[in-house]
């Protein structure tokens, strides 16, 4: 989490859904770096990297996946996108995979830092180093202060502090990366929903009737939990959350600096400003 | 909140919706006792009362209503029932009730508490005194273990107490007074949409594949926030509650023991032991 870059070896780039995988391959790209792209089968869709060195593989393929990285001596693993929660019935594991089952059975008796932490373990103990892609790519994260030309006034930056507090409240839980604050008080506080359906929610209390906003009111706060491994599932934001922010009618979103995936950040401000909204990382 | 009748004169009941107003009116009813009901207009439905003493009032008839309480030598009061959270331009107050606003300007900028002490405090500086529901009635609120026949087996028990100290840990955020923890983790925190809304939530990510709850696991936890005052807005649970979690597929509900609203205790305990589920206060 230094934000400096790791010295390493051949990198093997394990991608999710979303476009963050594409990003970091792209970053990679321009450092004259090829590595080697696991698509994750049903999130990553191996087309999109274009001729880059990829190959899809199953959950239930983690076996041969170990056995290819190490045929290429591939020590450095590095993780990004979105994956589905798995179920550990729907792994469907291969011959190779089934080995290492006993790893995982434990891993899904628990939050989703739990199963995370569980699977960088088990890479680790198969001889395997795993890096969080802001390692690789500090670009990627958020930096301290505005994205756009806007920037939180005391007044958001007052509703901003009680998010960040909140969610530290709830880092030992193992839940509530985002939550949102309007009309002096909390209103919505991401759990299992995911970010996207929460903000959702608050749009539809608004419409209801049930919740009001008014101009310049309403903020979004995302972090990661407090002393959260940023190696895997480092919380992110993108143009879809900024576009259901301004939907829902908030005003804009702050994050911990470093902490938080924008991706292209000079794109990112660039659409805050269109839709009038802040995007400020704070220290 | 110490559960004991409270020795006092002659009550006003200020009813909002549902069925805890109807409830306490019967009880009191049962006990000989008369009170003035003031039916909250919009909310409250006066014809549900009998042949009670009921009057229905705005909120912006606060003027005249104190007025009548005095006229009538009332000094005691209790509110009991839901308030939908009035917006301060939607107040409407009549000539009687303009003197008041000032008092109110402030408390509107705040989390429910702040809003709800705003008012007790208010009333007090009128001169009446304000009770808790559970302090005319104790017997409306959860008493220590199962309501019907199913109790909680030591890993639901396990998931309550994660579920209570989570929303402890929530308190000073003025937010929370339930989730449901299910699989392991917590899949839901309720904030501004409440708690019906947030169990639908959970039935929809079940519904879409989103997450899975085994039978016997998933429970609902309600309580008040850590130092709550029990006088307004006590937290409460009823038979709708049940039918959502069982519909939801959750296995039951935990909540503080004197410190929820159950209503009907035997008639829940009946409806808990036909839908399966366990219904348990703890201390």
């Amino acid at each position: 989490m230094s934000g400096a870059e790791v010295r390493r070896g051949p990198l093997a780039l394990v991608a999710g859904g979303g476009d963050y995988p594409l990003q970091l391959a792209r970053i990679l790209a321009g450092r004259g770096e090829r590595p080697f792209i696991v698509a994750i089968d049903g999130v990553a869709e191996p087309e999109t990297f274009g001729d880059a060195d990829v190959r899809p593989y199953r959950l239930g393929q983690l076996g041969s996946m170990l056995d290819e990285l190490r045929r290429r001596g591939i020590a450095d693993i590095v993780m990004l996108g979105n994956l589905p929660r798995p179920s550990f019935s729907a792994l469907r594991p291969e011959a190779s995979t089934l080995k290492y089952l006993p790893y995982f059975a434990k891993a899904f008796r628990g939050g989703d830092d739990h199963l995370l932490s569980g699977g960088i373990r088990f890479l680790e103990q198969q001889g395997f180093r795993v890096l969080g892609p802001a390692e690789i790519a500090p670009e990627l994260a958020a930096p301290a202060g505005p994205l756009g030309r806007r920037q939180a006034n005391a007044e958001q930056r007052e509703l901003l502090q009680r998010g960040f507090a909140l969610l530290d409240a709830l880092s030992p839980f193992d839940v509530g990366q985002a939550a949102v604050l309007a009309d002096h008080r909390v209103v919505a506080i991401e759990a299992a929903e995911g970010t996207d359906a929460m903000i959702r929610r608050v749009a539809d209390l608004v419409a209801r009737g049930r919740l009001r906003i008014g101009k310049g009111d309403g903020i979004l706060v995302k972090t990661p939990k407090l002393g959260q491994d940023l190696r895997l599932d480092m919380p992110a934001i993108g143009p879809d959350t900024l576009h259901n922010i301004a939907e829902a009618g908030l005003s804009g979103i702050g994050v911990k600096a470093g902490q938080v995936l924008v991706g292209d950040r000079v794109a990112l401000g660039r659409l805050a400003d269109q839709l009038g909204l802040f995007v400020e990382g704070f220290t």
